[in-house]
């Protein structure tokens, strides 16, 4: 299949990974986490984050997630997102299930940013015990939307967050994409900004599978080893867990292909803007470009043989992997401009 | 590290399943199982099982097992196992937390098999509302004492079970094993002989990473991608779950794997078979050996380098994996008889 | 305390009610349902409902409706509800909680009624995995806003379910006053429209406490019982949760009881209609009175000694129970009419 | 129905109940426990307990039981408890149903009584992550044989708990008769002792329905009112909840009803003792009589009438309530004489 811009899964494995994966797989090592590669992994993301913080790795971001919001809560809490955040779309009710009745409240607002407001409206609109007791938030960095919290926005939420008895978690699926788009360091963008919790992305970033949830304030991670292996999130070859991400924060690549797709995005966003007809949905920060386009566009572009989805808003979403090769990314552009012609 | 024997979770990924994966790790392809590969690894089952079974990739065998007793039971059910049994022992609530409360009516039995007579007396014993209902039976082949039930033994506890309106689940962690053990086909000790579920462990056949789920009564598997989803096991990049599995299957590699494992079980039984102070606790059916040995030969052993668990039963655990060196068995074979002498 | 009408809770035990208990108080009776009040009971709602439907006794209406869902669902299934449904905004996450997390798909309209129209939109926007697969209706009759969904309104919602493959779910926890207000049977209002379970309220109807579930398709039932017990909802003293409702069916007070709460609401209604800054903000159907007033008109009432909830819209709620005093109602109306002057 | 003496649930409701429930049916009162006679029946609590203590109201014991584990509880968690322990046998997987998968961990003794040696035992047996992390002790006061916890028994078990780092549950469903039993304190038996949660059973102890959960420890009580009100517990008619205990407890009702129960119990026991054939499984000291007799006694026995179970140990347990009759105790001995003879 000639590479697609459908979703950032549509990517392999990428090369630094793959290397990792082969270092690790050399003899017999002990499992569930009792090897050197997991220590060395763990060590990776605190020394990536200035900060001794817990790591824990879990096979996917709705594991990853869902874990570390019920970690968070209990069943009578709630846990507010935005109305397009991956948790309340396209989990399942997984948060749900693994906390085991959170309800997420919902903020339904034109973009996926989350404000301070809307934390603060649905954190206060109800305080009897009939309905669930407010005690997260979860912000997803970068958006659904490919857009980017600056770090003055999230400092502005964890300061509610704060002032409301509430905790933070970020959604770090794209992390890197992130960190690569607000060039800061991923300390400046989580723990020394005020966030409790990280979800980060192993899978969208070049792995095979794989996520990490980094704990800042360590007595929330209390007993969270055990939740992982009783939600069989413990991988018992823990070493394939972990090596990728020796692979990807060792060397830097976890940032380069963060950077290498974001740039992806930016070409096309650039290469169509000012066509007829073709209008930017969402300010192309991160790694994906969303485009509103008239009906029969849409239709001819598919015709190209070009595959994409349409389930935000409308338009038409494409995400760039760290794999994006700057002259498909080209072709599309054509493709969308022939079309419009 | 030198080669050990305390887990097959200790071993890498076999070659054939590395050469999969490198295959598989091509280009773009749809996510969450819309690929080739995964089409594929479903057929490669269907055709091994000889049968048109729903085939499901989970992550590892604790999510497995949990999400094939959930889909049989209700929260108020309850699932009879043996008190050996890694369900009841090694999975910290696990099926309990997916099935939200079924309980686990625990054979108290010398061996970890467990017979006709232990399910009737479970099933039985209590028929009010006071008590969870028993819904399922779920049986480990080969056990996680080392023993291989029978295709007879299977057939009696089907027929058991299809009589208290039981359904049957096999934990095959090691499946593979027990399939070399029996020398029958996958089929006839599954759907053949009246099971309804099998997880499938790809871990300790060689893989990296995942279990694979098959419903011989298609019924059951309603909604089991839901399922999958919403308990965070449903992998993005679903290729890399699925191509291994083509590596084991495709290959003949599953069944060389479990047997060569087999029989480095059965080369160190029948090398310590006759030393004083030496009795293996169970027959060495499968991959593992157990030993009962007095205290100080097994501090001499570990002082000697070795390591093993002494969880069950007090005796020295081996387990041996798709990459065990029958020299390296050699050698245990020898410190085992230099520390009784 | 001079009776207020801030909720229909407010309101203390029926005589019928009181007698029955009395009455079942006597001597030695076998625990948990084996009882002749239990039996009786149930046969009194057959007989009044004109079907052989199973009916279960539970103590409040949370636990009805979510034991009623649960029963109806998976925890990957979905609920489709109005907004302003007491499940949505009421009961602090219990359907998800009794479920283990199945989602409540919320239609965000204008008044508290579900339409066709709601149901198939939120049933159809999404046939994904990613996604909750909706299961159940449910419906809440009357209204939470006090109105009352016609017969033939009944009809529509349940025939889109059909088509749908949905359950119908009426949690009639004012079910009574429906019954009152349309003059119908509970027949046509239910089963004969096609709802599949209701959940008749007690407690409101002039009860201490209870709630009875009742399965018109009586294999949905399946397992029920052990579902009450295990979620803390099986009253050992059983007599004392079921004589009640003899009290109220075989005495007809049920209807009676439902009337008069429904005419006193009508009755403020047309008392206050046409007074300057009072506005009805829905029909008064049932026994609730919603009045959109000035804020310092609902303050100068306060002052009055009035309790009211301004929880749905901003505007004061006025509920009335079996045993509103006619003449504290017209006190009310006076008050309201003063505070306007 | 002559009384039966089968279970302690098959008296009805005492009269000092029966007038507190009397007094409480005047009027308007707010609901959900905003009502004076909520406030007066945890006041009464807390003066008997002689402490400040946190006092919530649920429907049953299961219940009861369930939150206060699942407040004490992760779901990855453990709960030490007998065999005999009514949380284990006949609450029909609750306790794992409310925490989401807390799993008991049962010491399989002669008796009812756990003992410090029991909980040591079970909680150390294993400190890795694939088996639930104990958290919890759960003791039943008297115990379900019908036995009495000393003082100095309990201490040592909350001794041994505070040692482990487990907190302390009493299951109370009798507690009344423990405290007539042993002639102290309410508080001398729980919170001076170690006991950390209480449940102290209303229903046995003559109320229609209802128990108390009282939290020694207010941190641990920490949003249980959000728990009960999500698990179904909440009455919204609160005051039919606490005014019995108002009946009960400031009358004196309470222990006057569990020594008079013992009483009877002690008087059956003296009145069977040396029968020829009969023998008293467990020492009589609540209201509790489990008499080992040959089979053909039993059936003699039920040929006349009598109603017993003999779930525990195969013999038959009579229960007595606040309501038995000394005559009709006096009628079941000579019965039990003359089938013995």
């Amino acid at each position: 299949m000639a590479q697609q811009f459908a979703s950032d899964n549509y990517a392999g494995i990428c090369p630094e990974v793959w290397a990792a994966m082969q270092d690790a797989n050399q003899g017999s090592v002990p499992a569930y986490g009792e090897d050197p590669w997991t220590t060395r992994a763990a060590e990776a993301f605190r020394r990536l984050f200035e900060t001794d913080c817990e790591v824990f790795f879990a096979f996917n971001g709705t594991a990853a997630n869902s874990l570390a919001l019920a970690a968070l809560c209990q069943s009578y809490n709630s846990v507010i997102c935005s109305s397009f955040a991956h948790v309340e779309t396209d989990e399942c009710g997984a948060p749900e299930f693994f906390s085991n009745g959170s309800k997420l409240l919902v903020a339904r607002t034109d973009n996926a940013k989350l404000t301070p407001a809307d934390i603060r409206a649905l954190a206060t609109c109800r305080a009897d015990i009939h309905y669930p007791k407010p005690r997260a938030v979860t912000i997803t960095q970068p958006t659904e939307t490919g857009e980017v919290y600056s770090l003055d926005e999230i400092r502005e939420i964890s300061a509610i967050c704060r002032q409301l008895g509430l905790r933070l978690h970020m959604d770090g699926a794209r992390f890197a994409n992130a960190c690569a788009a607000l060039g800061c360091t991923p300390a400046e963008m989580t723990w020394q900004a005020g966030v409790d919790v990280l979800c980060f992305g192993g899978t969208k970033n070049g792995m095979a599978v794989g996520e990490a949830i980094l704990f800042f304030d360590r007595t929330l991670a209390e007993g969270f080893d055990y939740r992982c292996k009783q939600a069989g999130q413990l991988a018992s070859k823990m070493r394939f867990l972990a090596a990728p991400w020796i692979g990807l924060l060792e060397t830097g690549a976890w940032l380069r292909n963060g950077a290498h797709a974001n740039a992806c995005a930016a070409r096309l966003a650039a290469e169509v803007a000012g066509l007829p007809d073709i209008e930017l949905m969402f300010p192309a920060e991160a790694n994906a470009v969303f485009l509103r386009a008239p009906e029969p566009v849409l239709i001819a572009l598919r015709d190209r043989g070009w595959r994409f989805y349409t389930f935000i808003g409308g338009g038409a979403r494409f995400m760039f992997a760290w794999d994006a090769d700057p002259a498909r990314v080209d072709a599309l552009a054509a493709d969308i401009a022939a079309c419009t012609a």
